[in-house]
């Protein structure tokens, strides 16, 4: 099902959608809910509220290639702040420090409950779905400073959709990326190195995951720079699209 | 002044420290409140709910000579999960995948509002006071991941005292850090290289800040391996100690 996180006049609420539209939800989104007969749809904001994100790093072996690094056979784990965090259709700052921003389109997890050391074949029932991520990076600081926080941290590098999938074909799912329209970036979830399922395994043994918590699942190649004035779009088969715009600050 | 933050009768309270006693605060402690003679006192906890933890890596220069790098002359940050934080008296878990786990006792700023882009000369107004931390690394995972998010990351790697001190004297304070009753660790906040405000100032530029959360300010040199049945204190002058227990998960 594809459930979407929007507000109207003011009141957030979930949606999902039949046949072509939208119908409110009524109860708790990660527990039980219904779908009503009343239609609605509103402005589309982040799916939920993370408490953290956590992300992967290299976990495609071609976007680790054009980095010039390893790829990670064991998951290799990163934080992004919260406060990185904007809406589909919101504006991409480019700081004044930044020199080469580039998007990395990615598929993102949705914690469902509380958890921790989690085993890889039980990892499914903690996930509620599957929605869509860009995690922006400024190239130039990610190899000066070393640690990947301050390059994957500032504000508004991390466009959120508010779309979610709970059935995902974790198998077989194209993302793409596209750039004033151009497809930049095209990869396959069948790619990863590490699947969503092992992913949430490994971050809930380091740890405690809470419901709502982000994992992005890395990204594949194609990576390349955006500047002031770009249009930036992710595009998850059975998902739908993230559009960004780029702005200096 | 001296605040430290309580649980009483199951409800949690602000209460400062006159002569030798505590007093109940009232009012907003990031904003105006009043000392009331109310003698009040209760179990410690962490000093407030940050919505995330900033650290800084390698801000003296004898702990990075240790660590086998280069002092971070440009603040090196990076993000500890909140699901890390620990009270003082609770026990630090290692995880079944740790080999050789480190103290490392530090010196935390709370931030006291929510501020970006704030200049070092400003940087004073944005802090609430300082606290007390201990940023618990796993070495061995820290140099082979090269990003230190797990590390640095699991459940109980960040005790967090609840004593905070609004006037300290950062140009001489004095840390130190006893493993079972024997000094290990000495330093004093004129070595760092990077001082809380300029830190503040620097993580402000990257990512907005909400009150409470919290900036570690790095460790001096020192650091050593603690292991199962341990006690571990960080003391900071003017402010006091933070006791934990080492416990092999």
């Amino acid at each position: 099902m594809l459930i979407k996180h929007i507000v109207n006049q003011g009141k957030e609420h979930y949606v999902a959608l039949v046949e072509d539209k939208f119908y409110l939800v009524e109860g708790d989104i990660f527990g039980k809910y219904t779908v009503t007969d009343k239609q609605l749809d509103g402005q589309e904001i982040p799916f939920c509220n993370p408490s953290k994100i956590v992300a992967l790093g290299l976990n495609y072996y071609k976007h680790a290639e054009e980095f010039g690094s390893k790829a990670a056979v064991e998951p290799l784990i990163f934080l992004k702040p919260t406060t990185s965090i904007i809406a589909n259709g919101q504006h991409i700052l480019l700081p004044p420090v930044a020199q080469h921003v580039e998007f990395e389109g990615e598929i993102a997890v949705v914690v469902k409950d509380t958890c921790r050391d989690v085993e890889v074949d039980q990892a499914a029932q903690h996930i509620l779905g599957y929605t869509i991520a860009n995690d922006v990076t400024e190239r130039i600081l990610q190899k000066k400073d070393g640690q990947w926080t301050r390059a994957k941290g500032f504000d508004t590098f991390c466009p959120l959709s508010g779309l979610l999938q709970t059935e995902l074909d974790l198998s077989n799912t194209v993302l793409t990326t596209q750039v004033n329209g151009v497809e930049k970036q095209r990869g396959n979830s069948c790619e990863m190195i590490n699947s969503p399922l092992a992913a949430l395994s490994f971050v809930s043994k380091v740890m405690t995951l809470h419901a709502g918590d982000i994992i992005l699942t890395g990204t594949p190649q194609g990576c390349s720079k955006i500047v002031d004035g770009d249009t930036v779009t992710v595009t998850v088969q059975n998902i739908g699209k993230l559009t960004n715009f780029v702005k200096q600050k």
